[in-house]
């Protein structure tokens, strides 16, 4: 048995990432798992989660408290915690959280909701980084400005303190996915995974996506042709994939960084380098920030102000 | 028995065409089958060419040319005929030709080069729209200019007189069916189909499109977006994921277009109409020219230059 004083939890389309937080405020990984939403129906989270916790308990033996962040809270997750709308300051993320009522005696989990932007021609929603957000803004207080979430749906997200002012959604993963395996490219990049991309092809797709984001549709031919034309191998040519579309995707929000002392890009070991090359490609500095350390920092902060 | 002067066929990756040319230089569809590249061994073409052919004979009872261009000369199909480099006079295109060897004695097929770009950064392929492009300008001689050639790939070629001078090639059609079909973006897209799409949806995607090309990676995302926060039905977010990528396209090739009087649209009845309506909003004249009649121009024209 483990003590600790509440779980925090990272409940997404694919994982499911539980830390136990201990009374001195320090957090352990407790599980990673692939229960995502995409695997679930709503009836089986309470189970899921009831498992995966079944070590934990608190010393003075009350229920344990579980702030959880992203898909969880979606129309098709454990239970819809609406989202709320944009700009909004994200100290208040705890206060629209959502408490399934099927969790059992031994837990009291808390949802958070998502944020949107109903304004027509900016219609945009996002689950779990704006956790991750409400954590940035507690690890850089009094940060503002523009912060960049490279993912399956990239986030660029306009930050002014602690309030989301503005942000945007850059599908770049799921296309990059949806090119690779399912055109013409595919033909072009058979046997490549993503450990063998070349950084000659790399550093080539994002300059020339940065230079011209306006003619992806164009540009995502060159793949293609560059295999026919110059033997290029397929490492190359997903390297060049990658970083034509991350490069397009700098290159097509080079307005809401322009100015900005440093870009914090906050994500993964692996899709993080990409996104810092494509800044100094740009003559714009950025500093990686952890996206597991930001999503603690800001579960933290939504479960404190929850409590006072 | 039909008698025929020579055999004009559009050999492309999904579907064989053939037409019989009657001594009097009319055209007559002899069939229209599946039995394209994509389907068959290279060993295959001769068989299926004279079982098409079949009914077929000259009043001479010598063997029938048969004029083919399109994916049969792919490295991938019955026998390659190598890129010709543009600029290029197109009516160097019959003296490129190769001829398969393996035809049989009553056929004498020869296959038209694609024609490539190399320099570096513009590097491009393609294989059938060249005859097209032949066909034009034979259809509207001594126009110069850029002729949209929408498509799985769309092409924009800029002709000057009878040759070819420079292209590029848009994955539109591609990008179009990888979204709708392998991103997130399928789950506001279930039971819609190309019949299904409404106005509505493809005139707001042809105006996002066209206004902001340089952010098509995350324009696409507004198309879940709406149909989550404003309840878009999925003909109204099919039309709209249309509208936005023709609409990128075009609006990334305005400086290809900009001060042309007319732009021709060379292509099928459904996709044209979209890419006119494109045109029209970015306040350019554009002029339907049927595709299928230009490639009969096409091969009618290199057929004639071969023989003089």
């Amino acid at each position: 048995m483990q003590f600790v004083d509440w779980v925090a939890a990272d409940w997404g389309t694919s994982n499911l990432r539980i830390w136990a937080i201990a009374p001195d405020g320090s957090a352990h990984p407790v599980a990673e798992s692939g229960h995502g939403m995409s695997r679930l129906a709503p009836g089986e989270y309470a189970g899921v989660l009831n498992n995966t916790c079944s070590t934990l308990s608190r010393a003075d033996g009350r229920p344990i408290e579980v702030v959880i962040c992203g898909m969880a809270g979606a129309r098709q997750g454990w239970l819809e915690a609406p989202y709320v709308e944009a700009p909004t300051p994200l100290g208040l993320l705890g206060a629209h959280a959502v408490r399934p009522p099927d969790a059992g005696p031994r837990l009291r989990p808390s949802i958070l909701p998502g944020i949107c932007i109903r304004r027509p021609g900016s219609e945009d929603v996002m689950r779990g980084e704006e956790t991750q957000l409400l954590g940035l803004s507690a690890l850089r207080p009094g940060f503002s400005g523009t912060v960049i979430l490279p993912g399956t749906h990239s986030k660029w997200a306009r930050m002014e303190g602690d309030s989301l002012a503005h942000f945007s959604t850059a599908m770049t993963g799921d296309l990059f996915h949806a090119m690779a395996g399912h055109t013409v490219l595919s033909l072009s990049l058979t046997s490549a995974d993503k450990d063998t991309m070349t950084p000659e092809g790399i550093a080539a797709g994002l300059a020339d996506g940065l230079e011209s984001p306006h003619r992806l549709t164009a540009m995502l031919f060159r793949v293609r042709a560059a295999s026919l034309l110059s033997g290029r191998d397929a490492a190359w040519c997903l390297g060049y994939l990658s970083g034509l579309l991350v490069g397009a995707e700098v290159g097509g929000h080079l307005d809401w960084i322009a100015g900005q002392d440093v870009v914090p890009v906050l994500g993964s070991p692996n899709l993080t380098p990409i996104y810092l090359q494509a800044l100094a490609l740009a003559g714009i500095a950025g500093e990686a920030v952890d996206g597991a350390g930001a999503t603690i920092a800001g579960l933290k902060a939504a479960y404190s102000r929850e409590r006072t």
